[in-house]
């Protein structure tokens, strides 16, 4: 059996960043918008659109790419949510076949529950994550606010903890669901990867 | 300033051993029961009704030393919850000042929140701490069997819950009041302490 540690995060909170530094540091293969890209392989939607249901829950349909009359129907919408969990699902189980590994976000702590992962959850005081968002800022959101980043931190953990719950029947971040819980406020990620990797 | 840790910990998860373990690794002072007899010196209550009262929340007062007509009144019964917590608070300020250490329970984590302690929260699986408190009956407890076990470390993590969310305001085991929530469930506690020792 490969050893797998799945990586839950808090936006912000520098999970993804942590989840690399560890692959590196044990030599095992990284795992995260390439489930993206694979899921839209099997279900023919488009990346942006799975993003937007995996992470940020659909707001509408209007960034797919098969047209279909019933897309602006919830029932279609919660149909789609389910294949897309279910490529998801297909997906994981094949990565955790392949080799060790980490695996960012994704229910993979649950998809993979009977292979008994290593189950990583990183998260932050909400100051130091809004921070961490404007500091890393790409071009194109040069003109957010910081109010306006607060906004958008908060609105991807409710999606995210509102997917992971529909679809597991657990509490996103709720330690009983994760091996370690890992509170990146006071800590430089760069410097604690090393010890961290010792762990697993 | 004094690098203190602080260990909240689910009954039977192993808090306490790892506790030991990482002071030793560090060579710094350890407190645990200490601080009940320090409580029962500053209340003249004894060790027994503070430590029903602080981890176990008093079912009745007979046990006081201080005997007392009011103490029938569930007023009286507050008062002296209070009076606790107050020298409890005093007791660990003056801990902190002393010398590096780790302090088990107690809400340190909260009572020490202005020195930046390392907050530590160690759970695991109940069938995990079930077997943990039944391996390590004392001969008196011999008789007990695993349901009454099981029914004992559910009331005495519901007392400590209940006594950190009164006096804290946060919630006991809520990943965003610790640095580190560690699930002993998987681990050896003797194996990890090293290493845990050095994300200090």
């Amino acid at each position: 059996m490969n050893k797998i540690i799945t990586i839950g995060r808090e936006f912000g909170s520098g999970g993804r960043e942590l989840g690399r530094r560890l692959a590196q540091e044990l030599g095992i293969a990284y795992y995260d918008k390439e489930i993206i890209t694979a899921i839209a392989e099997k279900t023919s939607l488009t990346e942006h659109y799975i993003q937007q249901t995996v992470e940020n829950r659909p707001q509408h349909v209007y960034t797919m790419n098969v047209s279909h009359s019933l897309a602006f129907q919830p029932n279609y919408q919660m149909k789609q949510m389910q294949d897309i969990y279910s490529a998801q699902t297909k997906i994981i189980h094949e990565i955790a076949e392949k080799s060790d590994c980490v695996i960012i976000g994704r229910c993979a702590d649950y998809i993979l529950r009977d292979e008994k992962p290593f189950r990583l959850f990183v998260h932050a005081d909400m100051d130091v994550r809004v921070q961490r968002c404007m500091d890393r800022r790409s071009p194109e959101e040069a003109n957010i606010t910081e109010p306006e980043m607060r906004k958008r931190v908060r609105a991807i953990d409710k999606a995210r903890a509102a997917y992971y719950n529909d679809f597991t029947g657990l509490r996103w971040g709720d330690v009983d669901n994760y091996d370690v819980c890992l509170n990146t406020t006071n800590f430089v990620i760069e410097e604690i990867a090393p010890t961290l990797a010792k762990l697993f």
